[in-house]
């Protein structure tokens, strides 16, 4: 029998690790392992966001690791991480990935070879789990920027326009927190299965850790965006006060000039030798009695 | 017994499933089956919302399947999701709607032909399954939507007019989130009969995972909204802010032109040959003064 | 014994329901069956809060019903709400009440007259849930008020002043929440004798029920108050800014006419055949230039 | 024994109420029961937060009980509330405070001398109990003057400036709750020993009902203080509208007379029969296209 | 065998506490008690973030201790607090730190040589428990701020800029709560060998305790820098509605001169002998009727 077959080989043989396989191959595994032919060809496809399926007696995963090597302006789910497709049938553990893969051989040299996992499932566990864990470096360096802006926000006197940059931000926090959002329903279907499983509350551990994290980044990031919105149009404000002050003191001398810019016939201050010291005297005065106005009401 | 009776019909025989009926076929179902006339009555009426109602000892559950045919602008309970009513007496389940469910037929093509559902209480949890799943594709896109428009707001120079936009993505979440809330009440009522079925638990899983999935959405468009808000307002300030410090250079230019127009007979300027440079330099100067006060400012 | 003897009166005696009781009435039922004399004067008060109370061997509760004939401004606890009094004693439960409550009317003919309830107890609990349950149809009809201004405030081009209509229902949802609140007391106080009862866990139920609407309701009208002021402060913002570039037109055209306006001998421009037509070329050229830099600029 | 001995006393006798002791009482105290003379010391000073210790045998628990004959503008842990230190030692409990304490007596009269309660650790629990409950009525009070500014804030056309009303009753909400949160630190230590103690579990249910209030006080007052500041600034923002469109209808007007106060030697206008009521026409029907271009904007 | 040899040293023994070990100090450690290599280097280093390992037999955690001498502008989690390394291999304690820790030779009074604690995991969690308590008096201290800053910004009428005040204590919070965070994950991974101790439960105690006191702090300061924001830019608000209000008398009255400053030819009120006077009476009545107008309107 097949299934039995597999129980004597090592763990080592019942993990068949994939990168970048033909189509032909692709129909070969298929074929031997009687899987799912549809699910099979899906996994050259880049685009699948994480799930779970059993069909029939085989279990389908795709999980997505994150990818370090993403372009800067990278933000979406797919230009983020990387798919890691998983088949679980019969005992046997095939990963199939279209790039090399770090965290995988980490982990056939970390546990596989030093024989710390013996089982197929354990193995799911701990493969679920350096997938999670690939999302908390970013987080870190996330953190950071997110400190670095809200650090310019405050403490910079002319706020410089970082719409932009901060939306980058935002923006990878919440694909990042999307993938984890839907890798928590790979881990619930898990539970039944393996919810005595040491290896399985890690991974829940790990799970919860990521999550409490991404929802820490995503409350920082928009109160950042907030405070950076309102501390800006505190300091439009306050120009546009300055501004409106200047001209309150222009307003009272355009129109004292204005007045004896009339043309009337009998204006007497007109004929009057110091006139128009006079009127420069009158405007001295209006300009100091605003001046200290503004004073005495703490506006200068 | 007509009771045990049923239990000798397979499970495909004991599922009625009624597309659009008229009167009479109502009638006869509600006296075959001894169902409470006004329920069945009911049935043709497109506006109830979701409901658990046990009358002696069948039980009439109303559930909404999100509609994916509906108009671009339907924004109520009844213009965005169908009416499925269900009735479930003596072992024997029907369902009742006004327009052929695609859902329906599959379940009955993966569960009942196939023959893993045999239970009345099971079909009924899987029906429920479904229906609530229909709401997980639109979900996706309104949160490309949300996305889409995210991008505008943070990357346009130029906000352009979002407000409706905004609006129908927040009353289209906040429909189908009130559809899945008065759902719950259904899950909760079977909750004591069937808490130990494996089906009830997917269901209750699946629900939270779309009131998750909604109150998030929820979340986001309101943070989108209050962003847009907020962006749209900081952009409008920006624009009165230069505004302003454009009217200031006016503002002294404009009073100085005010003094050389007034009517004094005495006004030695006026009668000096190069008054009319002179006061076009003055003006230069003040321009000036103002510039560079603006530059230290940071205001230009 | 005074107590068993109640035991072999049925359910129906042993429920006293007193509309709008006399003084004297009141008096003598606080002697027949032992009552706290000051908790029975209680009753006549309209205005007491929820509360539970046990004064010796007997329970006392306030609780207060929704009151469908409340005039439309009602906005305290006593203008929206009845007071229905509860004494339970020596297996009697006793209900009084200043007006004809429907309800209690409805769970005699549903439960008692049909004998499915039995006990005081799973009384209490029934009148408990129907009074909880008198705050879902008021619930709706608040819900859908909200639905209707947030609607206005999103697609009308001109906002109305809509605070005060705001405010009503903000108060309505408040005061109700806040009778839910109080009434969780009572609920909790009962849970000790009443913890393995099913009717307890339905009142639970509704309970819940009641206090996730009320929350989601108080969420949805501070949500669109929020957006009332936002979307109205951004509409006056643009109007403002709007009449601001109205304005930047004016000021140098001003300027340019106060030049010519000035009364110095030596002006030649003043002396040219066409130094008016001259002037007015000069400013149509000036309003061009703004024109052209505002647009480019996207600011109209 | 000692411990033997006191078992023999009843409860009335075991526990020592002292109102603002000497300090020869204090010594006393501290070397007939063995208490920790520091911990004896600090009763008579009024300035600390609520604590639970344990110093060898005895327990000694500092609790504030509301002070209701605080000053009005009281907004301190010290200012708002009163000490109780209480000492719990071989079966006796001694309870010290400065000022005569209502609830205390209370307590001896309700519980004590009716012998409903007859164990030390009991009688701790309703003295905590009735502490927490003292926070009860200011809750109320505080409630209602929320509810009465809301109400104020908007309903009134001329809003008054309620900023420092506001802050009182932030502060007085935030003192409270910051003592009830302090509190929670006793309940806490006391759980191990009496977690199955009937008189413990209403302790608890008496701080998460306190804590419930004060939480929803304090989301409350903010919510309040967030709409008077957003009401505040929607209603200057339109007092600015008005003012901005009274100045545009003068921008034009202004500009027009300037034209005609220009000094050119060649301006047909000036000397036409009617060119000054030629003027007031053009100026009449400049004023005239700004209303209704005004009108139709719907800003008027 | 090296293992059964330290079970019978006594508790105090079994604990090696160094400071400001050199670098072969360091290598004999790690050759005695079999450390890895690595981990014993990494304790010179003064940046690691709490964390939790187990290599082979032996568990490393570097906790955070709280830095009280720290200089007032620190705001990394560096400065703001010390790095202490503990091992725990073979019923050996080792604690490693640069500096002199007070709380470590408290607890080797206070525990150790007073006999309370024996076991070398119940040491653990009492150094962890002290660790985090060391948050607990900045935490109050950075509380009064708060309050010092909310007293300013309500009471003061004149708001000073408080930006990168209020953001130094936003920083100090922010890192304070992370490096609990952070150290979550150590406790977390304690619970499943030590959830039966005492000790560990008073540890979780004391962390829920903490992380509730840090997140109250964190939305206080949200709250208190929203605050100040919003009444920062009513109060510019305000200044600039006054502004507008004195502008807005200019506008009329300089029209009003403007046009008696036209050159018209013809123009009767120009020759009237009381023309000035007749002017300067119809500014005065202009000014007095948008006087009484806004007085009408409540904007004076």
């Amino acid at each position: 029998m097949e299934h039995r077959q597999h129980e004597h080989k090592s763990i080592s043989e019942r993990w068949i690790d994939i990168t970048n396989p033909s189509q032909t191959e692709l129909d070969e595994l298929s074929s031997k392992y009687k899987l799912h032919p549809n699910a099979v060809q899906d996994c050259l496809k880049p685009d699948h966001l994480p799930k779970y399926e059993e069909i029939e007696q085989s279990k389908f995963i795709v999980s997505r690791i994150y990818d370090i090597n993403q372009s800067s302006d990278a933000d979406t789910i797919q230009e983020v991480s990387r798919k890691v497709s998983i088949f679980i049938t019969h005992d046997i553990i095939i990963t199939i990935h279209r790039t090399e893969q770090p965290i995988l051989s980490e982990i056939r040299h970390q546990y596989i070879d030093s024989l710390r996992c013996t089982d197929v499932n354990q193995l799911l566990m701990i493969i679920l789990n350096k997938v999670l864990l690939s999302y908390e470096t970013p987080a870190l360096k996330l953190n950071d920027e997110i400190d670095f802006y809200e650090n310019k926000i405050f403490l910079k006197n002319k706020l410089p326009s970082l719409l932009k940059n901060l939306y980058r931000i935002k923006r990878k926090v919440s694909v990042n927190r999307r993938i984890l959002t839907l890798t928590k329903d790979i881990i619930n279907k898990l539970e039944i299965e393996n919810h005595k499983n040491v290896m399985y509350r890690e991974l829940q551990d790990t799970y919860v850790q990521q999550e409490t994290i991404y929802d820490q980044l995503n409350d920082d990031i928009n109160n950042v965006l907030q405070l950076y919105l309102s501390i800006s149009s505190q300091k439009t404000n306050e120009v546009i006060r300055v501004l409106t002050i200047f001209s309150v003191f222009f307003m009272p001398l355009t129109f004292i000039v204005g007045i004896y810019g009339m043309n009337f016939h009998f204006m007497p201050e007109l004929e009057w030798k110091f006139g128009y010291l006079f009127s420069i005297l009158i405007m001295i005065a209006v300009t100091l009695i605003i001046y200290f106005w503004f004073k005495r009401k703490d506006w200068l």
